[in-house]
């Protein structure tokens, strides 16, 4: 028989139960069980013995049953391999029949018995047989009875054309068969799968004698945890009711407090001994299992019983909090805590959520490109935004598409919803680099500009000004104001990235452009700025003029001059920013994107322009179709600029070199990271760097100070991966821009995969979308073939990854594997990454 | 004195003559020699000893002024190493002194011997002292005589500080030491570099006996050759002129004709037995030589001598038909021959040439973008090139850029030019396939599409139907109508390309997309299609409209209605295409292009569309404005489209193998290749795969017919490259398309690169134009890796290039040593392409 004991054990066969054999619930009742807590007998159904009959071995019936005696019923619950892969519904009364019923009617009393064997039935009928709920409206609708239960045997017959089954052993073998065909079900593999279980995730299954909740002396059931779900503070909650079984007591309207309470009776008052039971056995739960736990518990004529225990209901702040408490209790150590949340669930404690308490009209889905919710009056222009703001009053900002124009706009709005675009259009990077909730593609909402209104697939129409909330967690548009729950960076949270951070053998950087969100990059806990895009210092109104005319100047002089204007507020930037970073290293990527970017689009801004600069408007239309580009990605960008009017990276590296001996004067140490994009060749590598030399030459003599400097490049093409041997002679660094780099990897503009990205990752031609995990298997090999040839060439090299792919998990686990010196993502990823190198550390 | 044996020879050493260590010059003139012809006695200076000169080692003129008596005056003449690589000009009567002066009045008389002096002076003073010509005016107005000797020494003096050299000594040494300067200079390198010639070319040089040409009895001096410099055909042409020296019978009026004349005088009749011996020795020469010669004669005292042979002045056509002749006359064998031709030369030959002999007046130079030459009026419309093409009037279309929409106007054109673009812009791109001389990037001129007119940088107005003519091989456009030299596609180029065929071990396909373009690539000689665009016929009248219902369609069934009326005309297409193939392979690629190209730009034509399919002109304009891209190049184009649509791949196949079932019933064997582009993953490439096959299989259940066919993939993703092992698996061929490839491994738009492509090269950041010539660096080891990860899984990969560079001789190099199987490029290169791939054997 030592076969079978594989395959089923007594809850009490202690040195059998291992979670990976029974599942995560058997195992936490074993655990119970150990410490002599009250638990009904059960026996356990192994993952192996499921698996086996999947594959179609019979259920030996008998042997389970031998555990029981012949009144006995029992429930029968799924036990998952890992906790929160869900599984079906607990069957309960399993064994329950004519006989039975008798029985129990002499025992239990009519009402009683009634309630025990229609649960059953009914949940037979529907859970197990699948039958239509509705048959038994007419069972439901009257106060049950003994001709309830004839009524539900009959409604069952007719419809099964086979009387209600009376055989324990076949009501097991059908519950259980039917339970296990949930469990392999494709509604439940993709529910599993969302929380990363793999494909051949194993189920196992306790069946407990059941303990009734029902009968003559004080007897009912109810559920307890000991936090606040929403801040995982201690605190006993749930609910118990008299004369139920299962989790009734959640919606029974005379349910009791479990604590005294002002809005009712509490089991506290009504019975202190039991209570003060539960919450001992809640206390020894917590260190046995190294968990917060949600318990069903029954008393059963005065006596307490523990029937399950899962894991606590919680927030994510309050895991957070839960984690924390453990930690100080000396219940778990560090290392357990940190690897027990999934680093995304950071996300939601660092954004706004959408109130679970809240109710929505949800009007449309789109994207979810920046996570939080947003409330605010729906504007469509970065100006009126502005204006918004100014009173003080919250707005969403609603466009086709955002461009450059719209980044300053982008700093006074709530909200960002475009009806164009993907994961990474403009205003999805932009508005996760600034913690901006921001819905793109929502292609059902139609924007009607001239209108100012916003028509949805239904014909509702939302003008300007009127309130609408955006949850950029879930890509849910929805109707109206709704109460949000502020974001959660507490102590708790702070602690807890501590530990994280000592695990982590990776450095995070943040991307930051600005001093402001540099400041949020600290806040954060970046060590380090690893790409500053200098370029959106331009966009604020002041400078883009001078930009602008820098852009229209005839000639070398000219420009020189424009870039004069610029070369103060530069250096007053980096100023700052060195400043927030005391002494952590500050990438700076010099200027990148096309000069058409920071032209005006609309006539009457380039009516302004005309006039500002003295020029016709024909002038402005002209030179923007002179700029105008076919493909922007491959265009006129990035070091080509920067070869082609080089007076624009002199001005910003004497920008940054003049901070710098600024800085040093006032006694910080800086060494500044100055980066080149889009390079192709060595020999852009060398002309550039060059020409930094002989600026940093010229302010070393002018200042009279001494400085150093590191020099690198930004590798965002496939070319530039591949000559990495050569570029890595003349350079200390090498950072991997893998946004552009997946786009040129595969030929794909993510401002243009929105389109079919979607159709692309359901026909699994794409496993995930490239531009959010790492593609492993082509980008991923010009990374690692870039890290050989790089270092082979230059041992000291330092390797990071500055694209997107900074802040997500699997990228970073990829960077860790490849030993790279940091990764560097948007300062409101900054916390999911640093947790995510942690894990790395800790599943090696 | 071995050593300095080394240095410098009699031209009768015969031992010592090589000419790698003399140069082409001196290796010749030693040929003839050899042939007891009457060359004059000569000391060869090596190149070696060149060498030693340019690194500081002193000239031995006294070894060298040894062979020659005291009274005697010598030329100079550069003897690069190879003949085509230029050199300094010949210098003459050095030597000449006050001395000898004096002696030559008595021998030779006054005259003669101040023209000989003064002409030592001049050049002396001018060419190798670098004085300022003009300073001698005075002495070049007046009829020279012994005061204009004077004043030319007089100016000398008074410039250059110190009196003309009169030791030979001196002036051998300067003279030596000037030539071998101008060699090394900047200028001259350029100059050699675009004849292939390494940095460190070497030079030699021939220091040969004056053979005066001036004299009391019959002295003069002559050029011969002895074919039609035009066509190569047998004829002796050149002038000579009694009493001259060098080439002054050129320039002189009373020059005599070498055969007898009706214009004029001839050596023929005025000097038979001269005359007899100078063809006697023409002949001989091009025996021993192995090449039609250009000799510099002289007759000194009626005795003949040969001075000097060059290879003859001949044009590509004439180059050719020597060829041919001296294989024909078993001088040469046929590899020699092959190897003497410049595969880019052949280029000439295939298209229409400005005539050498006309006057042009340029206005205005742009990228050279598809070779030849056309004149026609100008039009601003392809509809306007098609009225005047049904008038049979040449036109030269004018447009900023053109569009797929333009392709049906190319057809009706002469030329094309435009404001914008680069080498591979759409206009070069389809100009090229079409052998349609065109010029882009002209963006000196300003196109006035309001008043349809050009200004030119200058103010110049040209009006629409006026006269220009453009010379797409260098660039230029010109003022009014040109006179031009018809292609010469001829027997004898025939017959060269035969035997080029014969020895390349590359096969070369054509990238043909109608068969109009089949049949021109299938005169050129190509042996096969390897890329025929199939979407190009979707841009005629008739099925671009349907091919916009298509586009228009709401749903599956209105797209597959709209589709089935373009599958005849497909399949009548390939019909076409096979049958002109004659079993040749045919390699369809299916539709790759952007749906928005097929839409109307222009209102009038968004109108007319509205009105074609009773839409409203905002629908038109919405679905256009939701096609449009940002980046197009990397959008929802190629395999992207396939799958998400997959309804216009379905049409495309089964055309192909309803075709391919009609032919086969008209006896012929077809394998159609169809080949998807823009692939990413190997998922992509089974997707359509699956889709095939099914197609294949519906077809030949309908047709009752089998056939086999083969699949492939069009490589233009640097991840496809990465991942040709896994999509080798799955197919039988894989063809770089090297253009996108490029784009894509560079980060750089084909479109967009023309604004600072010229910039890069000429600052060396790119060696050459990475679209113009395949980089070796960067995308040529993508494409080794795809070879060998494609061949590791598949041994019998078809590999091959079908982008731009297929016509490209350096690239065709790179495809024949990494062994792919075919390079594919537009018809017009096909020769080119045939030339190159022997070559490449011949240089093994």
């Amino acid at each position: 028989m030592k076969k079978v004991v594989n395959d089923y054990i007594h809850l009490t066969s202690q040195s059998e139960v291992k979670r990976t054999k029974f599942g995560a619930r058997a195992r936490r009742l074993f655990l119970l069980k150990s410490m002599s807590m009250p638990v009904p007998r059960a026996v356990l159904l192994s993952i192996d013995a499921v698996r086996k009959i999947q594959s179609g071995k019979k259920i030996d019936t008998k042997g389970i049953l031998a555990v029981f005696n012949e009144q006995e019923m029992f429930s029968i619950r799924a036990s998952p391999e890992h906790w929160d892969w869900g599984g079906p519904q607990t069957i309960l009364n399993v064994g329950l029949n004519d006989v039975k019923f008798s029985t129990l009617k002499m025992t239990l009393g009519e009402t009683a018995a009634v309630k025990l064997y229609l649960r059953f039935i009914l949940s037979f009928s529907i859970d197990i047989m699948r039958m239509d709920e509705h048959l038994f409206e007419d069972v439901l609708s009257e106060e049950p009875t003994d001709s309830s239960v004839a009524l539900a045997l009959k409604l069952y017959e007719d419809e099964m054309l086979s009387p209600f089954p009376q055989s324990p052993h076949d009501q097991l073998e059908q519950v259980l068969n039917s339970m296990i065909g949930a469990w392999s079900s494709t509604t439940a593999r993709i529910l599993r799968k969302a929380h990363n279980a793999p494909e051949n995730a194993g189920v196992g299954f306790v069946i407990q004698c059941m303990v009734m909740g029902l009968g003559k002396r004080e007897s009912g059931s109810g559920i307890v945890q000991f936090i606040n779900p929403l801040d995982g503070s201690k605190q006993v909650t749930g609910r118990y009711l008299s004369q139920s079984q299962g989790r009734d007591a959640l919606e029974g309207k005379s349910s009791l407090f479990l604590t005294k309470d002002a809005r009712g009776r509490s089991l506290e008052e009504h019975m202190p001994e039991v209570f003060e039971q539960l919450c001992k056995f809640g206390n020894d739960a917590r260190f046995i299992t190294k968990d917060e736990l949600e318990l069903d518990f029954t008393i059963d004529g005065k006596k307490l019983w523990l029937l399950d225990a899962a894991p606590a209901r919680r927030s994510a702040r309050a895991a957070i909090k839960v984690l924390v408490d453990l930690v100080q209790d000396e219940i778990i150590d560090k290392n357990t805590a940190v690897k027990r949340v999934e680093p995304r669930v950071i996300t939601e404690l660092l954004h706004p959520q959408l109130s679970p308490l809240a109710k929505s009209e949800v009007i449309c889905r789109g994207v979810a490109a920046s996570p939080g919710a947003a409330t605010g009056q729906i504007v469509f222009s970065s100006k009126m935004a502005q204006i918004l703001a100014l009173k003080e009053k919250p707005s969403i900002l609603v466009k086709l598409e955002t461009g450059p124009e719209d980044i300053r706009g982008m700093h006074f709005t709530k909200g960002v919803l475009t009806e164009r675009g993907g994961m990474t259009s403009h205003a999805a990077v932009t508005a996760r680099g600034l913690g901006l909730p921001c819905i793109v593609g929502a292609n059902a909402l139609k924007i009607d500009l001239k209108e100012k209104r916003i028509i949805t697939k239904t014909g509702q129409t939302f003008n300007e000004y009127d309130f609408i909330t955006i949850d950029g967690t879930s890509g849910k548009v929805i109707s109206g104001k709704t109460d949000l729950v502020e974001p959660a960076f507490n102590d708790g949270l702070k602690t807890f990235l501590r530990w994280a951070e000592q695990i982590a053998n990776l450095t995070i950087r943040a991307n930051a452009d600005t001093p402001a969100d540099v400041t949020v990059a600290r806040n954060f806990g970046a060590k380090g700025i690893g790409l500053c895009r200098t370029e959106q210092m331009f966009f604020e109104d002041d400078r883009l003029i001078v930009m602008r005319e820098m852009i229209f100047a005839d000639s070398n002089k000219e420009r020189k001059v424009a870039l004069e204007q610029l070369l103060p507020m530069q250096r007053a930037d980096f100023m700052k920013i060195f400043k927030i970073m005391d002494g952590f290293p500050v990438c700076i990527r010099l200027f990148d994107p096309p000069l058409h970017e920071f032209l005006p689009r609309e006539r009457q801004e380039m009516l302004e322009l005309a006039e500002a600069l003295d020029l016709s408007v024909s002038n402005i239309i002209e030179r923007t179709k002179e700029l105008s580009e076919f493909n922007p990605m491959l265009g006129m960008r990035g070091v080509r600029l920067g070869i082609t009017l080089p007076e624009i990276y002199e001005m910003q590296v004497r920008a940054i070199f003049e901070a710098t001996v600024l800085a040093q004067k006032s006694g910080m140490l800086i060494v500044p990271e100055i980066m080149i994009p889009l390079v192709s060749t060595q020999k852009e590598v060398e002309l550039v760097k060059v020409s930094i030399e002989s600026t940093a030459n010229a302010v070393k003599s002018e200042t009279g100070t001494d400085f150093k400097y590191k020099y690198g490049v930004m590798v965002e093409t496939p070319r530039a991966s591949l000559r990495a041997g050569d570029i890595a002679k003349s350079v200390s660094f090498l950072s991997f821009g893998t946004n552009d780099l997946t786009q040129m990897t595969y030929g794909l503009s993510r401002d243009d995969a929105g389109r079919f990205m979607r159709d692309y990752v359901a026909k699994e031609v794409f496993n995930e979308d490239p531009f959010r995990t790492l593609d492993k298997d082509g980008v991923g090999e010009l990374l690692l073939l870039a890290r050989d040839r790089g270092r082979g060439q230059n041992p000291i090299l330092s390797l990071s990854v500055c694209g997107e792919h900074g802040g997500d998990p699997t990228s970073i686990k990829f960077c860790c594997e490849a030993g790279f010196n940091y990764v560097s993502c948007s300062p409101y990823r900054v916390p999911i990454a640093i947790l995510a190198a942690a894990h790395y550390e800790l599943g090696k």
